[in-house]
């Protein structure tokens, strides 16, 4: 089956991505929305084909996503290579970050993760192949286009990549409530690869056996969790700070 | 029309609340689940009544939503006064944070800022009566019950309010990709009102004009923006961090 993108956003950046990924556009025909003739020039200059459907067309391939009158039909190799993972870190500077989710199953919380980790520079993400979410179209639309600009990787054992990670220089942090050290009295100033568990599961036990610090984020209230999204958000951009931002902070 | 709220945990929380906020509770007939007895358990204790219901009748009431066995029906004063939330700045320790929200559409995003501004301490939320969501049960339910234990207001003209914030010797800080200092380069030593605009719309100017500090988030990747409940989650935690933490950060 086709692997397919949906909405202006998505579907832009996977134009705008450096690796070509898209196969061909479908387009609602007779929309005067200027976004989608932007589209459509940028595909055409990448010599990749536009079709003009109907909005039927559209809506029915869609289903439950909000198309906004595109879609994308992407090519099978979405996933980068492990080599590519590293190539992109040895491309950034002093100190690099890599999102490791270990069991997510929300689409929605993916694609955030996938946008938050492009937004603060992380060199890629590593999932696990299986029982795990993926690349789903609700993903790649809640990455708002994301996943086009950095490595994201399908490994079939994540506790021995977390290991080939150390063994390129890393340190692998473990989010964890129950963690003994809190996110804010650690100085980041290295490379790390940063653990988050799936929703309500946490992280597996083999995983977490691998990680140099089991972390959590201090937290004050009576419900005290946070959704995994908001708090890999919360530990990539304080290791973000302090990698870029600290020379200028207190 | 009776206001619902679905699933274990927020149904839970409900119960757990200061303020007496469950009027009754249906639990589904046969169920082995403890959380559910749990559940019942508490109702019975605060002499709220428990109907125990066909999964049929749960699952007509929750539409949409994963109703897990539970569905708590609410009293209609879910919102706090101006005056609750004054109050309850003033139980907070040096600082204080309250987050305000200009226009939020999405229940997911305004649930999941429920959840976090909970979960580091803030004082309460303060959001419009007009073009917003309010607390329906999709946002109660995102919030993981956490709209049960922080004071949620509802005013009619937000700029007045933030006036209203000021003259309790709140600063107030307004997120905008465009502005011009950086989250990370301030000291927030001070009572601070976090300012989140509507997805994709961001803050509208009369409210803009009212906040001291227009601050962005620094970011480097190519896409460049994050989701209102990620930006809301990164400033309400490096907040947190300078209000709680900093004592022991370098």
């Amino acid at each position: 089956m086709e692997r397919l993108v949906f909405g202006i956003q998505p579907v832009f950046e996977a134009l705008r991505a450096n690796r070509s990924i898209v196969k061909r556009i479908l387009i609602e025909e007779n929309s005067k929305n200027p976004a989608l003739r932007q589209i459509q020039s940028l595909a055409e200059e990448k010599g990749i084909t536009v079709q003009k459907v109907s909005r039927a067309v559209l809506s029915r391939m869609s289903k439950d996503e909000h198309h906004q009158g595109v879609v994308g039909g992407l090519t099978d190799q979405l996933y980068a290579s492990w080599d590519d993972l590293i190539r992109n870190i040895r491309t950034k500077g002093k100190w690099a970050r890599v999102l490791i989710l270990d069991g997510l199953e929300d689409p929605q919380n993916f694609g955030s993760l996938i946008r938050t980790a492009e937004a603060c520079g992380a060199a890629g993400i590593i999932i696990p192949k299986d029982r795990a979410v993926g690349l789903t179209p609700g993903a790649l639309k809640a990455s708002a286009g994301a996943f086009a600009h950095l490595p994201i990787v399908q490994v079939t054992n994540l506790a021995n990549s977390l290991e080939d990670l150390k063994r390129e220089g890393f340190w692998i942090l473990g989010a964890d409530a129950r963690g003994e050290k809190s996110l804010y009295t650690m100085r980041w100033d290295m490379d790390i690869g940063v653990v988050i568990g799936g929703e309500g599961k946490g992280i597996r036990p083999r995983v977490l056996s691998k990680c140099d610090f089991v972390v959590s984020i201090p937290m004050v209230g009576k419900v005290s969790s946070l959704n995994a999204a908001i708090a890999g958000a919360i530990i990539l951009f304080e290791i973000f700070r302090q990698h870029t931002c600290l020379a200028f902070a207190q």
